[in-house]
């Protein structure tokens, strides 16, 4: 009988694993929750109306179409049963499987305090996205509206918290949104006058990179007008705002983008935790006493013999997927051998703004101008379909020539003011959006 | 003192009044519930994957970002005070006018069955389409999963009701998504024999154009797979389905294209409604007894000397707001003539499915290649900005070469499944969306 390999997650591993178990004589199984394969190092983009959700993400199953061996299900895993070999889904039969490779990402972490989720905002999926752009577009538009200097102020207070990648990249896209595309469209309000302010428990922005890109990075972030708040940790989140260090910020919009978490994989299968609550796995990415459950990306906590874990970035997940789903192919054809996954790293980038980057190759590192270029070059390389990077290209070439932000919509049901707090729902603006919005403008 | 004009909706008519208002010596407010202006001819093709929401839609602020003497104000309307010459918002301090444009345009109507509309879907706007392309992908995607043969029918069973050229399009639209690009993604289902019709209380489809043209459009309809019932009305509609004429439909996905309605603008004003409760005009688009409000487009009603009534098209709303911007700015220069608004035909067309549509140019009509030609063309040269008609002709050549839809994202919450009712909320699979999806796919 054919194996049977189920696959939860179709990020860039389970993906990789997928393409790398082409044409294998196994019954393939990708469990998503999603209908879509998101390419999330671009996703900070679409949340501040730069691209389109359809620029960075396709179907699935447009993807694996020609992959005859290979199902689709978009379902949501609520448990695991490592003994009998099956994975519960939320109303669906169970899925049994040979072979289990787990890719089901992270989230972000809150260091011991869920108590904040409600008041912030994460960036993980096109959700997500979509409704960071609606927060940050709709706090321009009441600015323009309100009366009352308190509230224009906090209206105009963007606050970031974790200074990665994913945070710099969010600070310096909102200052350019706000110094450079909305300056000259509103006439009551000044945008660029927005209030951004980063912060970082740790000492520097950009810490994963070498020193000097650091600096570089926080070089750049200042000269964009974002207030950096190194080395003071968050102590509180409430729905008016956060404290940071000794310190109080009153704001609408904290954006989270600090620490991850690799939660609730590694609770299916009872299995031993690393770093962040990833699956520790073994040198061969597959998890200790289960040889048939395999864990990738950032999900997996994989140690390095320095004692170091690899970090949680796209290329791991690649790497780590390709591996497994080689070693997988190999098992099949009856051999037995199970080498060690070796991470390659080609280099990491990080954009700041427009025609700002830093990119670190090991050997030498980038920075400015020929970073950026790198940065975009690399980026709409990797874009997975021709479509994508045509519509990306498109779409950035006219941000560059004309500092304009193609996706400036306000489509959702943007979150009630705060003033109007203590109103009937019927009474404030927006809240039919969704359901009753049927076009009689106004 | 510079005269206040006041514009409510950024609609074809608007944003045509405004463009004629450039320059003169007034001050502009355009209020709009939205932050964008929506190319509506190609909502259907959001709607059905096509194109994404930023492809057709601008933001408002950003074409009038030359305009010095127009503010933008985000807000809705509650009412209008003719007699003190003020505007009701939200949350706002009320606006002041001298002269009044209503621009609000229509909803669709129920024919008095308001109780029907929870259990269907419009297209208005971006939500709209937004919510359909959710409903329509969601259904394949629970379609493969069910082992219920019961389900699976209602699931792929799609009923559009009105066959106007909104109905006709998403028909034709939905038939080619499952018929071309689906068949080859999904390996349990055969998409191809999803069920979908279009109801028509009326004798034919495309009514407004000449019979031969409907016949036409019925054939290639029928071509597709579509199930028309034309001379049946829709006498129910419920949570699991519709009557119409004698028969049950059992479906999940009901979307209303049929009737019109310009509520609540009349109201507001306590105007004389003509045709589809919009506002009885005079010659000069102005409301009688109020020579300085003006209603146009789908918000009005403009009866022409053979007694018939103005379409509800894209044309007589822009040509309407150009006619009474010129008058204003002529009133404003001093002059005192209001010249009577003169439509002018330069011809309606439909898209019916690829490379099929129809065009009417009153002397000569067009169907098939040369009229799915001339659609395109018109359309493609009518979009707003350069950078609009470059995504959407990325995205129509993508299309047309490899029957793909490239915007097939499911990002909301997909509504919760027929069966899973009763169930808690915490086990319908989806729920957690928007709110908490953080990601961990699966």
């Amino acid at each position: 009988m054919r194996p049977r390999i189920v696959i939860i997650g179709g990020g860039f591993g389970g993906m990789a694993a997928i393409h790398a178990l082409r044409g294998v004589a196994a019954d393939i199984t990708l469990v998503d929750r999603t209908n879509h394969f998101l390419f999330q190092p671009l996703l900070y983009q679409v949340a501040t109306a730069a691209l389109s959700p359809a620029d960075i993400a396709t179907a699935s199953r447009a993807l694996l179409r020609r992959d005859a061996n290979v199902e689709v299900l978009m379902a949501e895993v609520t448990g695991i049963d490592p003994d009998r070999r099956r994975v519960h889904l939320v109303e669906s039969q169970d899925l049994t499987y040979d072979y289990l490779i787990l890719a089901t990402g992270c989230r972000y972490s809150f260091f011991g305090h869920d108590e904040w989720a409600p008041y912030v905002k994460e960036l993980k999926n096109l959700a997500d996205a979509l409704a960071i752009r609606d927060i940050v577009l709709a706090a321009f538009e009441r600015a323009e509206e309100t009366q009352d200097p308190e509230e224009l102020r906090r209206l105009l207070t963007f606050v970031i918290v974790g200074a990665g990648p994913t945070g710099v990249e969010l600070a310096g896209t909102i200052a350019e949104l706000s110094r450079s595309t909305l300056v000259r469209d509103f006439k009551r309000i000044q945008p660029q006058s927005a209030r951004i302010i980063l912060c970082e428990a740790g000492n520097r922005v950009l810490a994963a990179f070498p020193e000097k890109l650091s600096a570089y990075g926080a070089q750049v972030l200042r000269e964009l007008g974002i207030e950096l708040r190194l080395g003071e940790a968050v102590t509180a989140i409430d729905a008016d705002g956060l404290d940071v260090g000794e310190s109080r910020i009153e704001t609408d919009c904290i954006l989270w983008c600090a620490g991850t978490q690799a939660a609730p994989a590694a609770g299916w299968i009872g299995a031993k935790t690393g770093k962040h609550g990833g699956i520790a796995v073994l040198p061969d990415c597959s998890v200790p006493g289960h040889p048939e459950i395999f864990a990738i990306g950032d999900v997996a906590s994989f140690s390095l013999a320095s004692g170091q874990s690899l970090p949680g970035l796209a290329p791991v997940a690649k790497q780590q997927g390709a591996h497994v789903g080689n070693m997988l192919k190999r098992l099949i054809a009856g051999e037995t051998s199970r080498p060690p996954f070796e991470y390659r790293d080609y280099g990491t980038m990080a954009v700041i703004g427009r025609s700002r980057a830093v990119a670190d190759f090991g050997r030498f590192t980038l920075t400015g101008w020929p970073a950026w270029l790198a940065w975009s070059m690399v980026h709409l390389m990797l874009l997975i379909d021709f479509r994508s990077r045509v519509l990306v290209f498109v779409n950035w070439s006219w941000a560059w020539f004309t500092y304009g932000r193609g996706a400036r919509l306000l489509i959702g049901t943007p979150p009630a003011r705060k003033r109007s707090k203590s109103r009937p729902p019927q009474a404030v603006a927006g809240t039919e959006g969704i359901q009753h919005d049927k076009d009689i403008r106004g």
